[in-house]
């Protein structure tokens, strides 16, 4: 029914204007620099922000230039790799760039193991120049990791669609952002999607826009343009619409935290994707790395639920879009001044209404508490994959 | 859990701005006019829109400063009404209001209301003076019809609310404007948590924003402010966080169209909140006037949905805020250029996830067929309520 708003997004961008990378290390010649694709231009604009020290990284972190907590610990080891080769001091650039977010705890993952290998060279009698060799190659390993992490991952969650869907022809839902933008790779919940359209069996994307902070219109139409993807834009409010018409054959969602039964935190509207995917027999799939998972929070209750300001909700903020003057963050009211909103960051999934959870080790289905310690077992002791 | 968010919209207002009301028929000396309030400036500014013949009124129409089903009729007949006593072509005026907007039925009803009572008078020997005074007592009658349809249903949906959760704090989650901007009277859903609130039963007032246009932060919240009500605004995408944490005792909304076997057609959205509501096992009322009823819909398949232009969701635009220098209707883009979006105006909700459907000639309950056709023949033989 709604084939006349599906498209190619090859018809978005004839151009083909190059695709910047998230985070890129380059050797100009006047020193080693730290290459972002700026996020706060986008989709508007594709553009590079070179951060010559770590203070520039931090406010590059603080402005969501660069953002998405697997991304952000690759820029924070980076940040340190940095302050080391270009002599500054690399404990005071770590400290800085590991509390740069509060909330982030990639950064200070990111940010003391580049210090880690930085101090071990240097015990170990390396000089500077070689020390900052030993940071760099800690940044080049946490990103590479990621990059395995994320193909791994798609690899599973495609052989799960193919599974639950065969013969193709995949129309899948997805919410928030979860490709090469927050990632070293491709993402979790994308990289699926996207190596679905690879193998020709994407039918359709359908990405909701993910309000308040439009994560879906602005970053993921953006990389599903980029890539070519056949996809279609919907408010979050629609998606009931698709699932009632048979359009959604499954619903791809990153997580932030994953309880210990099982639980799943994610992105405000995730919990609703999965109650409407229940009440129409629909897969819910849920892709991300095994460091998601948090054996210390016992259950989806236990959760502390970030909630955030009214302003988010009650004014609109467009993205940094300078041919229309507007300054990114400043907002416009839609609600009376005075209103507050209610404003949670993100909600939670119980695991009986999880279909599977995907991650580089392997698929768990069903998800119960036993598979999520084995799964956090299986990943500890090096082994293959549980499924 | 959310009770930091709460809030008393006296906070909003203290300096007591006077409400105007949607539509007011006014004589000033210089001959009557039409004053509406100027529903694209809100809620950042109250102003009176002045309309001194059916065509500025026509003009008002289009740009949405009047919107609203049952207000449209009466917006309709008043112009009608205004051209008879000014002189002007009384049925060029009701032609033009009638086709003002393609989809709106209750348009051409209050023209052709207000047109034939002026007809009659003329064919009964009226001169221009008392025939022009019939058309204005077609509208006045139209406009108190709608305010007393608005009267019975805010009673009826208490007495519902205080069957179904007894001892009152009710906590409603409401979706879209369904109040006083888009009535003759108190509006449909709107008016029974009104009620509700005077009669100090209500504990909060949910209000989605309804994306993509955001009625419910513009005109709900506006609303809700005005009458002092506990209100607090959510991004439709946390609703479920809402359900989750039991924070909502009961859905409240209106429809656009009923069809025979009680399938109701309402703002996109209404649909996975219904979902949500059942899942959670909270009552999830409709409230509409009999007219709403389309006993020409056989059921909700046969229920034509709208698919409205991409660009409502790709770009956002802001309220008439002439402090901002952004022109109504004028967008920022937020996906990228050329992105397509799925932007049904509404969706269908099947009866069997419909509590009750309230109407100003009683409750019905639970939603059948045969319920529906008799609510139907009950309406039209004048009857007294059915329940």
């Amino acid at each position: 029914m709604a084939d006349q708003y599906a498209q190619s997004s090859e018809d978005i961008r004839p151009t083909g204007i190059p695709a910047i990378p998230a985070i890129r290390w380059d050797e100009p010649p006047e020193g080693p620099v730290l290459v972002l694709l700026d996020q706060t231009r986008l989709p508007g604009e594709e553009s590079e922000l070179v951060c010559t020290d770590a203070q520039a990284l931090v406010e590059a972190i603080r402005t969501l230039a660069v953002r998405g907590a697997p991304l952000l610990g690759i820029a924070a080891a980076y940040g340190v790799a940095l302050a080391a080769a270009r002599g500054f001091d690399v404990d005071e650039a770590a400290d800085s760039l590991a509390g740069a977010r509060p909330t982030a705890v990639n950064l200070a993952y990111g940010a003391r193991r580049a210090q880690a290998a930085y101090r071990t060279a240097v015990v170990d009698g390396a000089g500077p120049e070689r020390a900052a060799g030993a940071a760099l190659e800690a940044a080049r390993a946490l990103h590479a990791e990621d990059a395995r992490a994320s193909a791994k991952m798609a690899a599973h969650g495609l052989a799960l669609l193919e599974e639950l869907l065969p013969g193709g022809g995949h129309r899948i839902l997805t919410h928030c952002n979860t490709g090469a933008l927050v990632s070293g790779g491709e993402g979790t919940a994308f990289a699926v999607a996207l190596k679905s359209h690879r193998a020709g069996s994407l039918r359709r994307l359908w990405v909701d826009e993910t309000r308040p902070l439009l994560q879906g219109a602005r970053l993921t139409a953006y990389e599903a343009a980029r890539n070519g993807m056949a996809y279609t834009l919907l408010t979050d409010n629609a998606a009931g619409s698709l699932f009632a018409a048979g359009e959604v054959d499954a619903v791809l969602i990153g997580a932030d935290r994953i309880a210990a039964d099982g639980s799943v935190a994610n992105k405000v509207g995730s919990y609703p994707l999965a109650v409407l995917a229940r009440y129409h027999h629909v897969p819910f799939i849920v892709v991300a790395p095994v460091t998601t998972v948090d054996l210390d929070t016992p259950d989806g209750a236990s959760i502390e639920v970030e909630q955030r300001a009214s302003h988010e909700v009650t004014e609109v903020t467009a993205p940094h879009v300078p041919v229309l003057g507007m300054e990114a963050g400043g907002g416009i009211p839609v609600a009376p001044l005075g209103t507050q909103a209610y404003n949670p960051a993100f909600d939670v999934t119980p695991p009986e209404l999880v279909t599977a959870i995907v991650t580089e080790e392997g698929v768990l289905s069903p998800v119960t508490a036993e598979g999520v310690a084995g799964l956090c077992a299986e990943s500890r002791g090096g082994r293959v994959p549980i499924d």
